[in-house]
């Protein structure tokens, strides 16, 4: 028997500024540091740069992407869950992680937060859309803490 | 060559309150009226109101389905599209409307706001999530000059 | 309480010789002539045929298509399902349908006529795949009669 | 950047003989042996035995499940992505592998073979279906030659 790998989907959008582009990174390091695999959408913007982070910290990477080719996950992605569903795959992202990280992003983000809500899971926001049920975090070590605590729950 | 068939798509709670389902099924009623086909989610609540409404003003009725058996749809529903996909099939109660009335709802009704947002469709909504881009209407009047106006662009 | 619509699904290639697009369209013209309302992928190739014969018997059609962008359903659907979902909309294609009519096709025929024997329906073919569970049909009015009986099942 | 993940996966019946269950767990030990991460549907029969063969021999196991709750995947999966859409997964499963391994299975691996045969994938085949385009192997010797081939190529 196996020990289930712990998951952490990060979401937001697939273009980003460059503070949000560090923070995802810094975001995708410490899922790493914790031992977790991070799973996300596999595109652009936060996503890549949170795989990014991830692989800097010798993390594993998992993305599920909306087509069907492989070759459109970014760079960072280890691992590719072609789905051709297009935006229905938003639910999957959400659905596999234990836990759920949401940065900033446009409606795909808001689709995603309100099926991890939908799937009772927490989730912990750090400057993203203001809905009721948003665990919202100040800075990173906030979510280093919460990790830290989730995985031991 | 047939002439498509115009879709609103009726997103909403599966469960709401006494005043919540008459606003339901008089939003269906006017879709009826104005020969418009109803869509939503096909299960209870806003929904069955809803398909009420349209049947009473012999309308047509379609629901997509979170399961695979047919007979969960609620009894108002003409054409039930069971899709086995639970919470995915969503998107599809969106995509398939060429607009969207939102009524009252959960984190499902969120979700499909959001994916009618994506989608560029215009979302009228009343008293639902106060969401960027959802256009409220006050009354159910204003529905039908909305829908009238609609049909002809 | 509205009185659900029979519905048959129709499958079979996108692509299709001028022998079995006759086929097609006949059996698109049974299916109207018996008061089912016609399912199918939506597209070209059989499913046009289809549509395009029930259309001509008053039928009603619905095509629950790949992609997002209904102007892509062929022109004689009335009712188009835009899933955006690619081939995992097979499943919906056959889900829909109290019954199924395979015509000839390709690989998606195949695994349509799989989702169809999994869900227990009856799938009722004209010179397709020969798998286990498929009921052969030699010509059209052999499928008259199974659509009476079925309606009264 | 990473290097990509290869990802083989294997299909058939979530029931199985003693024999194929042998033969199951064999083929997930070659393939974790080849350095490929293992794709199934996460469920019992030869899916548990695959990932069973796998984790024995020190390899990575991904189930991708047709529920939302992950106590459902069998207790060798290490990564679990809980889709919630039943039967329409399967494309995933497939569509997510570089190759694929065939075992004997019902309609269910019918709709695999299907939809890998429609995305052109290369499908191996142990005593399953016999469908134009599937690879027969007669034995487990063949796929490690197989394996070390297409991780080449």
């Amino acid at each position: 028997m196996t020990k289930r790998q712990f998951l952490v989907s990060v979401i937001g959008g697939h273009k980003c500024t460059d503070k949000v582009s560090e923070l995802a990174a810094e975001v995708g390091r410490i899922i790493a540091d914790s031992g977790a695999a991070l799973v996300c959408g596999g595109l652009g913007g936060t996503m890549e740069a949170a795989c990014r982070g991830a692989k800097e910290a010798g993390g594993v990477t998992i993305g599920i992407i909306p087509g069907e080719d492989k070759n459109r996950a970014n760079r960072f992605v280890d691992i590719v869950i072609p789905t051709g569903m297009g935006f229905s795959r938003n639910t999957l992202v959400v659905g596999t992680g234990d836990v759920v990280v949401a940065l900033p992003g446009e409606y795909g983000t808001l689709s995603e937060i309100s099926f991890a809500l939908i799937g009772k899971k927490k989730v912990y926001g750090f400057d993203t859309w203001d809905i009721k049920g948003v665990i919202k975090l100040k800075d990173v070590g906030e979510l280093k803490e919460v990790l830290d605590r989730e995985k031991e729950g």
